[in-house]
Formats: C-alpha cells, sequence, structure tokens
C-alpha cells in the first residue's frame, strides 16, 4: 500500500480537522470520499457519498469514523465487516459490553483499529513519553496531570456524553497509562460540583481528583476542572527514582511585558483546537504510517478499553467513596 | 513589654538557627539564657542554665523549645506552669492525648503558645496565602502540594519521628489548612516504600499522595517522596474560580546555560536549611510580635493539633485503604 | 478581487514554501503558474509556465518573485510593467541604485509591491509591536535584538550575498524600525571574525554588535553572530519610559528534565524554517489582503530600502571605525 | 592574624550595611570602632573615635573607608601610612591622578588594598564567572549587561557623582573585565537625556547604550538607563564558542498569578540594598579572607583604576562621537 485512500465519516469540528489534515498535509494519504447526512463543507472536490456507498467501495482502504459517539460501535461493526480500516474518534461508546462486541468484530475481521486519543501525538508529551523510555526519570514513582478546560460544555451535552470521567478524564486516563507504561490496578476519585449547579442536577460533576494507583504500586494525581478563567489548562510531571520531567502548559507568544505593577505575560492557548493542533495531524500520520508500514497503532482499541474502565471505577468510587478495583468493572 | 527576653531550650541544629536569628537579628529580642545538656555552641556570653534555673528565672518572659519532641510536651508544661510564653518546634508530641493535656494547661496558665510551622512564613507560601486572602484566586476549590526531599533521614529517626506523615507531610497538612483557611473533612492516602526497603521494615512508608477533603468539598492533593535525586522541591498551586496561583521550586541562582545539548540551569536550594532560612528568621519575629504587641500567635497549639489529625487520619487510611474522617481521630 | 491568482517565481527552499502556504493554507488565493527553469516539485497539477508566460498571462494577477537575488531588480521590472502586483523575497538587490529603479517603475506602474519581511509576522514580534503601539511601554528608549544563527552559510555564498549585514542582520534592522517605529539617524558597528577565517578571507565578517540612533535619540543596539552553537536565536527586547517587553526564543517543547545534575531542557527550533513557519505563512496572507481589500502592503519598497541604507552604513561604520550617518549613504 | 580587628569609617547607609555585616555575620572580624562626625547608628557597645584615633590605634588591622567620595584617597593614604590594610567604597576618586598618587603609596606602605565592587560576589554573576573559567561558553565573544536603575538620585547628587557613568556603570565596566577576564581596548557610547531634563541640564545624561572592546576582538554592550519604571533591572547574558550564559532579573519570590486577562508575577528587588544583599556580605567575607589568609583581594586598586579609564573614555566618546582607545585616558 502506497498511498491510503480513505473516506471521513462525520464532518463536525473534528471531522473537519481530520479532513483537512489528511487532504493537505499527508502525502501518503488520497481522501477519496467524505460522509455527512448534514453538514456541509469545502471538499475541494472530493464526492460526499453515503455510508452505503462507502462502505462498498473498493478503492476505499479505510474509514475515519468522526460522526457522534452513539454511531460509533455500529459504523466500526460496517467497516470492519467490509475489510476497512478504522481511525475512530474517541469515545468508543459509552457502554463496555458494546465496546468489548465490536473490538470482537475488529478481531475476527482482522483490519486494524486506532483510537483518537490525540494528546498522545502531543510534542511537549511525547518528549516525556520519550523520557520515560530513555531512563532519564529512572522508575516512574507518581505521575501529576491536570487538566482544566475553560469554560463547560452545555448540560445537554454532558448528558449524552458519560459526563466529566467519560469525556473529558480519559484523555487523562490514557495519557497516564501512556506514560507509566502499566496497568492501572485502583481508582480512588473525589469530586465536586463548584462550576455550575446545573451541572451537578444533570447527575454529573465538574471538578475532581483522582489518583490511580498502578499494578507495582506507583501512582498517578489527576485534577479535572470544567472550568479555568485563565484558559485551558493541559501540565503534566512525572517524578522518578532517577529524576522528574514535566511539561508546562502552552502559551500563543512567549512575552512579557513588564510595567510599574508586575511582569505579565500571555494568555495559554484557548482550547483544544489551538492547542493540539500539531498533536492531532502527528496523530493522523502515525495511523497512516500503521496502514502504509504495516506497524502496530500507537492507540489501540485495548488502549480505549483500559481508559474507559478507569473512567467507570472513578464513576463508582464517588458514587461509593471508597477506591475501586479495576478488576470489579466488568 | 518592649524587649523580650527568652531562653532557648536545646540546641540541637534548629535550636542553633534560633539562638542565632534571636540574638543576631532581631532587635526586640535579648537572649538571657540557652539550655543544653550535651551541645556546646558559641553563645557570645550567653550564659548555659539548667533548665529550673530557666523556669525559676525572674527575667525570663519565653522559651524556645528545640529540644528533641519526647520533652516537648513536659517542658511546654513547665513554661506554662512558671508564667512563661511559648514557642515550641514541631512537633508538639507523638500522642494526641499529651498534646491536648498540655495544650489545656497552657491555656489555663494563660500564656501565649506559638508552634513552629516555620513554611508559614516563607516568602512564596505567603504570597499565596495574601493572594487567596485579596480574593485574586477566587474560591480556592483545589490545592496542590509537592513536597520532596532530597534524601531519606537515617531509618533510626524514622522509627521514632511517627514516620512520613507526623515528621514530613505534616507541614504540608497545616500549609493546606493555612492556605484554604478551612478545616480538613476527610482525608484518604495512597503510599508506598520505593526509596528504601528498610523504611518499609520499620514499618514506615517512603513515597504517598494523600488527598484532603475540606469541609465545603473543596479538595488538597499533597505527594512526598523521602528521595528526589534533583534535590528538595517545595511547590505549591492554588486553583479557584478566579484563577490560578503558584510558586515554584526555589534554586541559589537563575543562571541557565545553553549549550550544544540543551539549556541548562541550577539544582534546587538543598535542604529546608537553605530554603526556609528565611521563614525561620521571619517565624521568629512573628512570635516576637505576638509578644511585643500582644496580638495572636500566627501557628496556635490548635494549628498543631489539627495537622496531627489529619496525619493520624493518613496513616490510617493507608491501614485500610478507604477515606477516614477527622472526626474518627480522637 | 475576491480570488487572487498568483505564479510563483522559483521554487528553491523558500520559494517552496510559499508555494505550499499559498496552495494549501488560503483559500484567497488560487496559485496559477509557477516557474523555475531547473527545480521541478510536486505541484498538485498546477503547470509550469516560463516567465514570458507568466507576464503575458491575463488570469495572474501577482507573481511571488523567490529567485535569486540578482534577478530580483529585472523580474520586478517585468511584471511591474505586465501590470502584475508583485511579492518579492528579500534582499531586493545588492546594489542602491538599481533598488530606487526598480521601485521607480513598480510606482510608475502602479502594481503593489511587498517585501519578504517575513519577521515581522512572527507572533512574537507581532505582539511586541502591537504593546508598543498600544502605549504599553511608552515611548521606547532602547531596542535589543539578539539574532544569531545556528551556523554560518558556505562561504561561496557570503561571497554574493552582500555579507553578513546584508543578508542576515538586514532583518534585524527592518524590525528595528518595524518596532520603534522611526528613521534611523546614525549607525555603528563593531565586527570581528571569530567563526571561520575563511569567511575573513571573503571580505566578510561573522560576529558583529551594531548600535542604530533613532531621529529622537533614541537607540537600537543589535547583537549577530553566524554561529550559536546551541543553534538559532532570535530574541528582542524594548525598554520605554513606562515599561519593557521582551519576547524570548522559540522551542520545540517546554519540557524540563530535573535529575541529578541540575535542570535542563530543550535546544531551540532550529533555523529560520522551523522558527518562522507561522511569519511566512502570516505574510503571505498579509500580502493576500492587501491585494484582497485594496489596503496598504505591511512590508513597503521602502521598507526594504531604508534596511538596506542601514546595512550600507554599517559596513561604511566598521571600515572607517566611526558612527555613520543614513544621509551618508546614497 | 586569626581575627581581622577593623575600624569603618562613614556610617552612611553603606557604613551601616558593612559595619552589621562585619559585626554580625563574620566571625572572622571584631569591629573595634567607627567612626563618623555627624551619623550615629546603633553600635552595640563599640566606641565612636576620631579618624586621628582610629589611624594610631595599635589593635586596628584595617580600616573600612565609607565616607563621601572625595575623602577617600586621603583616607587611604592616611590608612596607609598607618600600616592599616584598606577596605573602600567605589568610586575611588573622581580624578584619575589623585587615583593613581594614593594607590602609589598603598604600594610602597605594602597594605592590602580592596575596592567595593560588591557585585563580584552576587551568586549570579559569581555563577557567570565561573561557568566561563570553566570553559562551559567557550571563548567568550560579545558580552551583554542590561543596568537599569529603579529611579534617579537627586541631581545634586548627580552633580557631584561625576555623573552616569562613573557612579552607575562603572559598576558595569567593572563586570565586564571580571567577566570577561581581559582589558578594554576602546569605547564607543551613545547616550541621551530621556528621563529628566534636569539632568541634562547638570550636565549629564541618563540613558545610555556603549559598546567596549577587548583587545581580542571580542565585545561587550552595556545599556544603563536611570529609571526603570517596573524597579531595578540587573541582567547579564554571554555568548561564547562554544555556549551562551545568562542571568536573569531577581524577584522576591516566584510565583504566578493566572487570572483571566494574563499571567502575573513580582516585580523586581526594588534596588542594590535589597538586590545585592548577599553580596555586600560575600565582599566583605573576601576581604577578611585576603587578610587572613594572606591571599591576593579580589578587587584592586588596578581594577578600580581600569574602570575608571573605561568611564571616562565613555564620556569622551559621547562628547565627540567617536570610539575611544583606553590608551587615550590619561
Amino acid at each position: 500500500m502506497n498511498k491510503v485512500r480513505i473516506a471521513i465519516i462525520g464532518l463536525g469540528r473534528i471531522g473537519k480537522i481530520h479532513f483537512e489534515n489528511m487532504h493537505f498535509h499527508i502525502p501518503e494519504v488520497e481522501v477519496k470520499a467524505v460522509s455527512d447526512p448534514h453538514t456541509r463543507i469545502e471538499t475541494y472536490g472530493i464526492p460526499y457519498l453515503s455510508l452505503e456507498e462507502i462502505m462498498k467501495h473498493p478503492e476505499i482502504d479505510a474509514v475515519a469514523i468522526c460522526s457522534p459517539t452513539n454511531t460509533h460501535a455500529d459504523y466500526i461493526e460496517m467497516a470492519a465487516k467490509a475489510g476497512k480500516h478504522i481511525f475512530c474518534e474517541k469515545p468508543h461508546d459509552l457502554d463496555l459490553a458494546r465496546v468489548l462486541q465490536s473490538l470482537q468484530i475488529v478481531e475476527e475481521c482482522g483490519v486494524k483499529f486506532m483510537l483518537g486519543f490525540n494528546r498522545r501525538f502531543d510534542p511537549n508529551f511525547l518528549r516525556i513519553r520519550s523520557l520515560v523510555e530513555q531512563g532519564k526519570v529512572g522508575d516512574p514513582l507518581i505521575l501529576k496531570i491536570t487538566s482544566r478546560d475553560p469554560g463547560p460544555p452545555p448540560v445537554e451535552y454532558i448528558k449524552s456524553s458519560g459526563g466529566l470521567f467519560l469525556d473529558m478524564a480519559i484523555h487523562d486516563f490514557d495519557m497516564a497509562r501512556y506514560i507509566m507504561q502499566k496497568e492501572v490496578k485502583e481508582v480512588y476519585s473525589k469530586s465536586a460540583v463548584f462550576v455550575d449547579p446545573a451541572i451537578g442536577e444533570a447527575g454529573d460533576i465538574d471538578t475532581a481528583v483522582t489518583t490511580l494507583t498502578f499494578e507495582d504500586g506507583s501512582m498517578a494525581v489527576i485534577d479535572n476542572c470544567r472550568k479555568a478563567v485563565y484558559g485551558y489548562d493541559q501540565r503534566l510531571e512525572v517524578f522518578g527514582s532517577a529524576g522528574m520531567a514535566k511539561v508546562e502548559n502552552n502559551f500563543p507568544d512567549n512575552h512579557s511585558l513588564s510595567d510599574g505593577s508586575g511582569v505579565h505575560s500571555a494568555l495559554p492557548l484557548n482550547f483544544f483546537m489551538e492547542r493540539y493542533t500539531t498533536s492531532y495531524l502527528n496523530e493522523t500520520r502515525m495511523f497512516v504510517k500503521a496502514l502504509v508500514e504495516g506497524v502496530e497503532v500507537p492507540a489501540s482499541g485495548v488502549d480505549g478499553l483500559q481508559a474507559m474502565k478507569i473512567a467507570l471505577a472513578a464513576k463508582k468510587s464517588i458514587t461509593e467513596n471508597r477506591p475501586v478495583a479495576i478488576s470489579e468493572i466488568k
């Protein structure tokens, strides 16, 4: 396979990013078709096809599923059965059984499957992963992740998203596994509703501190909040037996202004579209590379599954106010 | 009271710091006597007296108790009964009942009592406290404290110190109350022995992550380790509804060297003697100010008691692997 | 004019950047043709035409001249006479008379002309300019620019480039005018050959410190070196009556690694291709905007002329070891 | 000589600092006497003596001359003839001939003489010097010093101080020699009056950019201003063939506050009393060490002389608007 022929299903905010990255920036990709029942974007001549047409199309090697979460599992199964490789946006699905089921079909059909944990491909986090792999911090003992959004999504979104742990912190749970390269054994979360009472009324929380314990006793601490007034805050620090590596938040420029009242600098890059521009592009490159070179995808279905189990354990932990073992999640 | 006449009891590492600060740097103090059964330091002509002589001395207004922890409660009671104001190094005592008992006597005798939570007087942490008080972060929601030592103390010390929570993290527990200005309701700790198996054999832990929940649901996360190979690490961050304030670690200079391999800068100030030089001096100034001006001491016996309860709850939490309410500690 | 139809002349390193930016990233541009006598790059179906064909082409509104410097003035005149708007890479020409001549023709023909001072469009420098315009530093008194390359170009290049002042520092001379928004009155340069004796043998210098004096007595200091072993170094600071604004160098990530030997972070972005990616894109956007909206170009022929005069004065200053007035350069 | 017996002459702002450092912080010093015709400070029982009494006193080994500049040369000669070692505040004298004369007498009398270039002993600058000595930057090629005061002194002071170059920039001229460890060959200064017209009327300037050329062609650039609204600004950077080392300005704490308008941090330490506290103490320690151990003083009379020549050359340079060779200053 020299050039990967891809169809993009779903052209919302993320689908559009993937379209532009694939069409303009990755020479090894040919976007053959797009599909979306409602949204129309500029596709530079690339045709809109129906889902059925895409699945039957003999010159489409892979699909990128960027449609609403509740369609993911169905489309994954359709694509797998049609012999298409699959890139799927996170989350895979909100129902654990459904995730397992569709992964089973993916496996049976022998197609590649990659889940869109884009943050794995951010230059900052890649550097930390690389330092850990090179042994620069020795044995990683404590991982700390700060992950705060600039503002909450609409309450309607929260109602269907699975809530803070499944739609937001799941990135951090994946990051914890990715950096530590170990499995989580136990989860303890403490949470609150501080940002908006309506979020609490919708059955979710907006602020949480989660402690993960890994198999070997090492730990991760993740703090999340739906609203940081100073903007999107994405930091990470890993402390180990031989050193400590960390990355700070990202800013649009590095100016400082000193005046009579102090030293002042810029607000961070506003949200994931600006902050993770590079990671989205790198992510797609890695998917394409996996197809072209026949290597492993760098974020698998099992990665999605494990992150989901951590999220479900976190939910259970706040309900029961006790540490919850991953083995309890089935 | 214009000039406070103080006797220093115990001239070990910390006692010597207090002696020099009081003798050389605080004009409102006259050091009248020192006492130590074994150690002799240069006292610039100030006499060594016995404990009994100090307690009976009519021209001594206050004592600074810097002797071993197991003598604190006895000396506090002696001094209180002798009508001397008291500055006492932390920890007050390892036994909760004994702490309560001696505080009871202090109260009955009507003397002032200040506990040596020196970090409250560090310029960095003072600034954070001040920003919180000015409302610059709004309602404080999540506090994060990093507190790592450059290396573990001797195992013999650990055996008698009460362990990581009572001798090391207790500073952080106090800091959490100091910054948040609320009481802790519940504690959850996760811990491990990663630094030295001998610490585990002595019944203690050397690495811990502790989540505190305050009365109003806000949270603090504290991570401790007995050994950071890169040196003493003391950082703090408070996230609130209107902003986030943080202080970084302290360094001996702010140089950077850029060469063919990267940008390099200094290791942090090595340990508490170097890191908290200013805070020890400020602390004594505040004690003296409380005596001279008749105002409240800025770190009371109750502050010590509350920090101790958090430490005991943390110990219980790791034994039972569950969140422990402060109200369970009696 | 809704969509600007552009031909790109010259497809070397910079020409390729402009091609990709215009073709993929700026919806208001249609690249109609490219031209290069030797180089062939992937043009996604856009035809290669001869210079003559481009100049005669009725559907080409503008040209981007990215060919060797010694062709610039000729092509500028050809394009102007053909009624094409012009974007020209710097330097305009190494001969002052030739620059004046071609600008005269541009003016007579009434086409727009923009010179490729791409650094004006870097987010860091844009921020500084904006802070100055907002009055945040008050009256700007002292500007400091650090501009060091990671390594020298081949000596052959230097022989035809006009040397350090005309090929490298000219960006900084332009930046000085851009930030200060005043004209330079006098120049004093001190220089040396420290990097490579062959550069000296070729009649050039590789290290220089230049002081510019503006009409109102305010000053700029620029230090240049052909080789910084730690990589490309591009910093700027402006000090004024009401404050000081500065930007630091740019790095590929913001990680730091603390280990037993210190704190370590990344080398800077390697050279102008990586460092000024965004500025090249912004630059083209501004050119296109000037055409579409009929507004002024943000880097004019006069801007190029003035920077060139400063460079020539700097050369004269090192030869004669004295401050040289811009009015001496004719 | 085990304990150095010192008399302090002059108890103004700086004399008081030296008194307290010597009396309280340096065990190897015994302050035997102080002298000041007008000022009375708390001396903790140390007697006030007349100048004559001090010079005749058999138990005084050394004097610290902190009196007004116009008395320095006289007192140096008196002390040298009386066989006392000498620490003298900068500047030595405003008249070059007088400096040479008194140094001649110092040499004839065989006493040690140290000039108060305290900044040499600042931890930041010491680190840079050490990095240069260790070869970490290779051959130092360009030194950059930023030195700006928070506000100008009274115009009356400027009239008698010798002006910006002799009272303020002289520290930077000394620093340039100290870091580069080479002699300056030529000076070019450009200056202006931007802060206060009264300074210009008094015949001085308040803003200057000075280029120093060293014997081997390497360069230093120093920018000075009498007023930085954001506070005292003291930075330094040395660029060399193998790397670049720099130190940033010093701040009272390292907090940052992120809120809806940006990231904010503290103003710098206000002025030399706060900024150079440690350097004053280190300086005195080095003087005492030179006496006790019989080693060289780390800032000699010749160091003072050379810095003064640079300052005089800078003055001549602005008057004549040309580079001035140090050899012209006699």
